[in-house]
């Protein structure tokens, strides 16, 4: 039985937790977080994390990308094997490095950045690529619910509840598919749609102002604001629905069109990542078992060390 | 420079030929066929391909799964590293550990049984399975163009040209993608459409009723015959398109649902089975440097073998 460990106990650690409890070759350690949550005996107080080093295999992080992975991956990956989910593209370059020159002096084993982006989408771009080098790839998200978009939304003076939708525009992944030269960026590929309940005595247009001139989260999109009332929030908008998806179109080597398409349609975008995780660490117990240390990406690891099954089996009936 | 030669002339034979002349990294040394092609001073005699031994660094088997990719390549593999698209699912198993033997005593290395499926579908199904073992696998093929399916129908009497078009059943596609429990079948899944020219002096009744007669290839399925004219055929019967693509659906962890779907529309089969055969042969090119032996499938390489580009490049621009 492969020992996990989470770090985090919010959606995310809380999906890796239960995951982990149904995979048939895992243990669940415990949760280690900071905050002491006295319903569930299996919250450990992350100060007590190193007394667990030798009861963990693998430790999955589950804390933000924004706050805690870059300054708690270099300090727990000098005693623990680690997974996370860091998607902060801008800095996965300097987040990589610095895991595995730590990892490296420590004899340890990092996986950074997986889940489904980075993670699935970034496999799906690498291969594409790799066997389509003349096409274009595009990526689109949604449609699904962005946190980070509607904590932004959240953040604002008179807003009481929000859930910012990101909605991928259908027509250009249409024109795409058919072949069609277009003009893609981030934000004529994307709408977002955002559901608030206003607080009372705050001015709804004002609001609504606010949230479309929000520089990098609104400005340059096409943004749609809609008011509606906590109860219809409550009824409506507290799923965690995700999904999109990475498209390589255009020649292959002579001139024949091809067009590969890679999708995710997600019920829960935690319980998804969390499976993603989950699988990793199971490559990274494996890994660490042939004496391999440092950092790694999920380009770095052969889709076989994923899965439960054994070679034989995938040789006669999955390949 | 990685210099690639190709053992056969037929469709994907040039395919992979004219795409390792685009590659950036590679050069084609020739082609080896048991054909003497008087108009392509490429074409070699396969008697002489021992003399190019120390001029090739990977060979890509471009013969017939069938009749010659079985006996080619443990031949072949006692002198050379080599890549192929073997496809006859039911022998993979002990076709890989025959090469993984003889590559292993020669200190050789093969790539065996990539391509499209097997190859990118494979990967997919083995990834989507690691991830969401509770889940169902679906793959579905078409619409396209059978070159098996095809054959088997002129090999009947009275038929001049045929073109068979694997059709998948869109019904049952939109129901898996809807979280809806279906019987998935081979057969059920697939209808089959057979455009035929008939000889002159033959019943169309009898052609019809043998081609719907044929086991494994039509009698299972819901095959539709068309006699149409020579003319007919030449001008829109004899593209190479193909496609097909890879649902996991079902519960994640916990009871969310998850739809991961991966597909290909190719407007040539074989363009497209050359460019994964080529990036194939770049990671094949990387291992045998790392002094790697025996056989491999597309399981056993990490995504990253297969890019030309760095991976500081990848981990700043595609992760």
């Amino acid at each position: 039985m492969i020992k996990i460990g989470v770090v985090g106990y919010g959606k995310l650690g809380k999906s890796v937790g239960a995951g982990v409890e149904e995979a048939s070759d895992m243990e669940l350690v415990g949760y280690f977080s900071r905050r002491e949550i006295k319903d569930n005996p299996k919250v450990i107080s992350i100060d007590k994390i190193r007394d667990y080093k030798e009861e963990i295999d693998v430790l999955v992080l589950c804390t933000s990308s924004d706050h805690d992975i870059e300054s708690q991956g270099p300090d727990l990956i000098r005693d623990f094997n680690t997974v996370d989910s860091f998607d902060n593209h801008s800095k996965i370059y300097d987040y990589y490095n610095k895991m595995d020159t730590i990892a490296r002096e420590n004899n340890t084993l990092a996986l950074i950045s997986t889940g489904w982006d980075p993670g699935l989408f970034s496999i799906i771009r690498t291969y594409s690529e790799a066997i389509l080098p003349s096409a274009q790839t595009y990526t689109f998200w949604g449609k699904g619910v962005s946190q980070g978009h509607s904590s932004a939304v959240r953040s604002l003076d008179g807003v009481k509840e929000a859930c910012q939708y990101t909605v991928p525009n259908e027509d250009l992944i249409k024109d795409i598919r058919q072949g069609e030269k277009v003009q893609y960026t981030k934000e004529n590929a994307h709408k977002r749609e955002v559901y608030v309940v206003a607080e009372d005595g705050f001015d709804k247009d004002t609001i609504e102002e606010n949230i479309k001139n929000m520089p990098d989260y609104f400005k340059e999109y096409d943004t749609e604001v809609h008011f509606i009332s906590q109860d219809d929030f409550d009824k409506n908008h507290r799923g965690q629905e995700h999904g999109g998806r990475v498209i390589r179109a255009g020649d292959t080597y002579g001139s024949t069109r091809s067009v590969v398409e890679f999708s995710l349609d997600l019920e829960s975008n935690p319980d998804f990542t969390a499976a993603v995780d989950i699988a990793y660490a199971r490559a990274i117990y494996r890994l660490k078992k042939e004496g391999q240390k440092g950092a790694k990406t999920v380009l770095d690891i052969p889709p076989l060390y994923l899965s439960i099954l054994e070679k034989d089996y995938l040789l006669k009936n999955i390949i």
